[in-house]
């Protein structure tokens, strides 16, 4: 746990990050290390506890409230309704004042009838400026992306300025920043002490509506591709040094068990914080966790193989050899040039039965990274003499195994016994992609875990048509290294069976066709993508004779973008769903064939 | 069925509309009574079946091939490209032709290089249209709403003009028109002989990207609120006479069973067909239907309540009295002034063990219109003597009565003889509205049932948190008369039990905080807001301190909207989740108090 470590800034999440009661939620927030909190009315609104109650159960847990949202529409408000407003604020304050939080933050106004008169809305503001001193607070003021007039950051600070009150401060949020197209240099000339308080959410890029987007798809730091760190950089730099404060809601988290919720926002600030140690620009002297490996190569995959399974059989056909024999466990390696594949013949202890071993220098450091970034370990046996390769459970329940290259002590190699029918198999080039499998509510978690620990890139998210519902696919690929993996969400309706974790390897082959025919004759079968299929090439290519008959010939799957071609076939599924993918890349084809995944779907569901 | 119903158009619907493989989606067309079918090209690709024996199957099932989808991104493509075009298109002509089909769909260029000049769209569409010509095929261009250059029909149609070719023609996609904003008006001048072909989908009003907006929430005719009779109005007065074709792709039909997709599509070209019927400048003298009843009031509702349930003890605590008992099925009728519940004492048989009883006139017409319209009889047994009360399921399990009027034949008060103790109960008004739950993906089909059958109209979806997910509330009332039902969705992860069907009953009563303080001197428990949530409502309204000292004493909640006043009180859940609220509307207020949804489900919840 990090209940040690020194943070950059103070951590915060608001109570509207989480599910549950708020007694739930507080209990989720204090186990994960936050210091304090932002209250959301609601919340307060809805619990038994008052306000008193809540303020010793956040006290007894080590937690200070930071922030409360009590009001909306305070400023650009008709001047007859103003009364009413300042009725509002009084009482909010009382309650502030019980709670013991000195920040509320208001927002803009978003109705319809705001009035867009910045001197109204900054004589407004002041006026709760006034109260709020009365009761030793502040105001913090913030743009939502969707105000009706004051919709960016500097539209606010223009009127926390005119405004020219003490307990009148500037609130940065870093999606209403980063959805409005603004980022930290937004925030050039205005003084840190002017800044009272900073809330903190990522969110993918989607064309739609900023309020929709904002209420269904915002996710902690790392899990979307906004420019969060740059903004809390600049605030650091102008000298706030107030909390960092977690604001996430989606329709994910709204369903998911608090104290995961909770975890996951504290790694996600780990991960900021990391990312701004990184930036010399904040000088900071502190090193939050060692940096992502240089590079990260695949090495091996390991799956769950109990006696019956026809694995083993498979990958006889497919060339393989046995490699070598673990030496204190029933696990075998397998081998096809460059490939190796890894069979744990242990009863399957269920999920999470599936492994990556990955080469990713230095070892001691991807263990340290994940330590720090509360991915937590596998919890395993050691042999004497074994390698120790560092295992790290994904949120999915794939176990990762860091293994030191080969030579050098804790290379995995050295965990097994040459195998006395010990061959090179096959003239494999190697693993290229792994596709994994995981459900819908984990995809966030799992593309954060490939990010924040091995610096993976997210490529574009892809979508297709499967006969009973979609697949949704997310690719990452190390920026330096060979490790690709392929994430996949299977909608398919309540009533079809699920398989989570490796549910197919793809090699790459010098010779795709030579590899499919070899297989074959070995006994391998392979989907056979229909003859209408053939048609369509070649209207889209308009192919040589010869290359449509050698396809069609060895039913191999074809893309073209460019210059570069892609060859590829699938083993038909083994029983629970897995496959094996043979492929061909020429002429620097850098994609996965994946215009082809209808086709392959629909008869893979045959 | 509707299989010798003679229609204002040929019925079509596309094969991507629904789910499974090629001849599933066939077989479940055919079944609906379809005429034809639009053939999507990657339905054929993945599809064992040669185009020959595709051509076959849909002749011995009586569906012909009005449409095939082949090619996309066919003009405005610059001139040295243009080949591979015309390559492409002669390839799928030849498929074509196998399959027996004349028309193929031209989608206006949506790629990001795509050329902006009319002229040489038009050269271009005039190009293919002499290749198709050729086979004796046509070509109908359709501007996507998300087309580079071409998206709207006006621009579409400007290039089918200056392409001038028999064989190029205007194809018509309500969705694609109405999402730009267009509607029949836009057809002005276009001649019905020009028009290829046409399409209809529905949707629901989002603020989105278009292309993710008709990828992911397309629906059927009925179940959206986009105006498609109006532009379906204006190509038959054109005087279009081809097919008038289904083509929905939603995240919902992707999952669904093919054959409940067919018949609610089947249905929706009903429903299409009679507001055509009705609308005078159609010309068409058929009627498809007798209209929706001039009025629907609710006059009872069923609930299941074998041995040993608790819905007798809380009625009785909440003032109602036993009023009479079914002449030959233990079903008992209890009454609070103007209220009517009747418990089934029957063994539960499960889903669909609630009911809902109209007054809708006449009875013979809702009958005829919900069998013209596909909606399904409630299969049961009717006794010597009994009303004939005409029951239709919705497609939740619900069960619909519809009731003659008080003193009329087939009155469904004449089925119970009154009972010794009998008495009026209290004196409360009736039932204010009943919330149904449904599963997320019966959704659109239960708003289509309530809209297409009695005329309801469909108010603005919301959406509440909860402590573990999310409550969408889609309320729906009668244009005349009482009845009211608020759909609710409830999104709360896999892990929460769920109960579908009437989960609670609200009764409008004179003077609730008597009716409350009556009902919990009887033993009946009611859920207790907590005091943070009268501060609040101080906060928030000003109240006048006596009105917030009864508010806070009877435990009710409390809603304003202008002088509108809403007051209600919910009973504590029985086993189940079923719950009863007690609500008073004061000067007009018309909503359902649900900004008071997040304090009730987190004090439920607890």
């Amino acid at each position: 746990m990090s209940g040690a470590r020194t943070h950059l800034f103070r951590t915060g999440i608001a109570t509207v990050s989480l599910s549950g009661t708020l007694t739930d939620k507080l209990d989720a927030i204090a186990a994960a290390g936050f210091d304090g909190i932002e209250l959301f009315d609601n919340d307060l609104i809805a619990s038994p506890l008052s306000p008193r109650e809540v303020a010793q159960r956040c006290a007894d847990l080590g937690l200070s409230i930071d922030l409360f949202q009590p009001v909306r529409d305070i400023e650009g408000v008709h001047p007859d309704r103003f009364p009413a407003v300042l009725h509002r604020v009084r009482r909010k304050l009382e309650v502030m004042s019980e709670l013991g939080a000195s920040v509320f933050l208001a927002c803009s106004n978003a109705l319809p009838d705001a009035i867009d008169d910045p001197e109204l809305s900054a004589a407004q503001l002041r006026a709760v400026g006034e109260l709020a001193a009365e009761f030793g607070a502040t105001v913090a003021f913030e743009a939502l992306a969707w105000g009706r007039h004051v919709d960016r950051v500097g539209t606010a600070w223009d009127i926390v300025r005119r405004a020219d009150h003490a307990a009148v401060t500037l609130a940065v949020d870093t999606f209403h920043m980063l959805a409005r197209g603004d980022d930290g240099a937004a925030l050039a000339g205005v003084p840190g002490d002017r800044i009272g308080f900073v809330q903190v959410a990522d969110a993918p890029v989607l064309d739609m509506n900023v309020l929709e987007w904002s209420r269904h798809f915002r996710c902690f730091p790392g899990q979307g591709t906004l420019d969060v760190t740059g903004v809390v950089a600049a605030v650091l730099r102008a000298g706030y040094r107030g909390p960092v404060s977690l604001e996430i809601f989606s329709d994910v988290v709204r369903e998911a068990d608090p104290y995961v919720t909770a975890r996951d926002g504290m790694r996600s600030l780990l991960f900021l914080e990391d990312g701004l140690a990184r930036r010399a620009s904040v000088g900071a002297s502190v090193t939050v966790a060692p940096p992502v490996p240089a590079r990260t190569d695949v090495t091996f995959v390991e799956l769950a193989a109990p006696t019956g399974s026809r694995y083993s059989e498979l990958l006889t056909g497919l060339g393989f050899r046995v490699a070598g024999r673990h030496r204190s466990k029933p696990v075998v390696r397998w081998r096809n040039g460059g490939a190796d594949v890894v069979l744990n013949e242990q009863p399957a202890p269920g999920p999470g039965a599936t492994a990556l071993g990955l080469v990713a220098p230095s070892v001691p450091d991807v263990a340290e990274r994940a330590d720090v970034l509360l991915w937590p370990a596998v919890d395993r046996a050691r042999g004497a003499g074994e390698a120790g390769l560092p295992g790290i459970t994904s949120p999915s329940g794939l176990h990762v195994f860091v293994s030191a290259e080969p030579g050098l002590t804790d290379d995995w190699h050295t965990d097994f016994l040459p195998a006395a029918e010990s061959g090179s198999g096959g003239d494999w080039l190697g693993l290229d992609h792994v596709d994994i499998t995981v459900a819908e509510d984990e995809l966030n978690q799992e593309i954060s875990f490939f990010r924040t620990l091995f610096g993976l890139r997210p490529e574009n998210p892809e979508e297709y048509m499967q006969p009973h519902g979609r697949l949704r696919i997310r690719a990452l690929r190390a920026e330096k290294g060979d490790l690709r993996v392929a994430l996949q969400v299977s909608d398919t309706g309540a009533d079809e069976p699920r398989r989570y974790g490796i549910t197919q390897l793809a090699f790459a082959t010098r010779d795709v066709v030579a590899a499919v025919a070899r297989a074959r004759a070995d006994g391998v079968e392979f989907l056979r993508p229909p003859e209408n299929y053939y048609v369509d090439l070649d209207a889209r290519f308009a192919l040589e004779p010869g290359v449509l008959t050698t396809l069609r010939e060895h039913g191999l799957l074809y893309d073209r973008v460019g210059d570069g071609e892609f060859l590829h076939a699938y083993t038909l599924p083994l029983e629970g769903g897995f496959s094996v993918e043979l492929l061909e890349r020429r002429g620097g084809y850098d994609g996965y064939g994946s215009v082809n995944a209808p086709v392959r779907l629909a008869t893979q569901g045959r």
